[in-house]
């Protein structure tokens, strides 16, 4: 499932993301983590924000980060994220924080989300976000059968 | 009303509020006013997160800061503030940034918030909280002028 | 001197941006403001960072912001800029932060930044930066008398 | 070595820490290990500051946590901190985020940091700082064997 990383967003490193060791603070990247799942479900067809109006949430409940090269004021950073795992009461993303300069990899990490109401509690019945995810998850498996097809040909 | 500053709050500068030139970036001391303003509420005897819990809210309608000296990390800093304006629509808090090791002013600025209900509507006639903050500041203008009293006798 | 804003980037609002009240919280402004000086020299032709790099400096000395609408989670933003003074120790720049899909603005405001060298200390002589600002400007001005012209013909 | 956490500091949770869910950002909690970081090593007898003005820094390599119960805006916060490997090259810490005034867990995690050079390359040698926390670690582990005996005859 989602065996690829897409490429969510690019951003540009702030001036307030870096700390007096002359890089970005470490806590940022968890910022970044959030931009590529709203830029994952964006992508996917339907905005988060939607979904979190329609009284649906997705606290984080893990977080994990591993920080292999700083990343630097103004650098230009490739988020790419993917769904690692997905059930009907959480969600695991995976990222990987990229210099769009040098492709270098900064930072990789996942997330695990719980999925619930509103009011925080858990959900328990196959909901509408788990079925719209697992409908993307699906069809990008069977694109990616068919590009291996064509390469095997 | 509220000629004199109340010290708040003391705190310690966060490695995260530095920026790459080794002090403290200029906007976590937006961050700091909130602090005093929060500290300041206590200190008069109710949280403002109970006005909220009620319905009230103070969002900033404007903020000004000038920046005089750097603060650095884990500086010991001391938050001082006072009510420079009370009117039912809006209150206007004022405050100094100071270093607690030698007394230097890092920062002086002052916020207007707008007094409002949970939907962010202008509060127009005489409420539970403007009444609260001027029984504060008659009072402490009582004080004062007792204090005075016992000086020039 | 640069009469007209300038449209130096366009941003989404981060979850991490946005605070209880469900809008952007204040001190934000002021990280969007530094963005928008970061643009406006990229757009002028040399990067921020290249005069930092070279020893060049410009820690805000005041910083102003009037809210006029909230920006709330997943809004695209237009940062407009533009230089309002322009002196050899000194530089104000103006904001407008505008939400782009209704065009409403959502706050303006201004900062003072001094120029100093890398330890912080001001610049008296006319600097490179000081040069290199006042030329952008003087051909801004130009364009737009040339515009005038055309207009008025 | 350290099997007890020390509680390093209490602090408020601050406005601009939360988010629209109206609980704290997840990102925020990695900057309260930072601090409880900072107050560990000001408990041993030297600040942190000192040892990263004399050429020594301890980069984030790696960061963990798990959200375990929300942190609302003004809620007393424990931070408990204990030092849970020691390398020449590398410490890792644990925390615990306690609500101070129920004593729920809200929050638990790591951090593994690199002992790096003021250029960030990796330390190699026995250096001032591995031996420091060693010291403090053996003085803490006789004192908890003191109490031991103590308790058992």
């Amino acid at each position: 499932m989602g065996e690829d990383y897409t490429l969510a967003a690019k951003i540009r490193v702030r001036y307030s993301e870096t700390d007096q060791m002359k890089v970005v603070y470490n806590a940022n990247y968890l910022d970044w983590f959030e931009i590529t799942r709203t830029e994952l479900c964006r992508g996917w067809g339907r905005d988060y924000k939607e979904w979190e109006n329609e009284g649906f949430m997705l606290p984080v409940a893990e977080a994990y980060c591993r920080y292999k090269n700083p990343a630097r004021y103004d650098d230009l950073i490739e988020l790419w994220g993917r769904v690692a795992e997905l059930k009907v009461h959480s969600i695991k993303f995976e990222y990987r924080i990229v210099n769009a300069s040098d492709g270098k990899l900064l930072a990789w990490g996942w997330t695990k989300q719980a999925c619930t109401d509103s009011e925080g509690k858990l959900l328990r019945g196959e909901h509408a976000f788990y079925k719209w995810v697992l409908s993307v998850m699906e069809n990008e498996k069977r694109q990616e059968q068919q590009a291996d097809c064509l390469l095997t040909r």
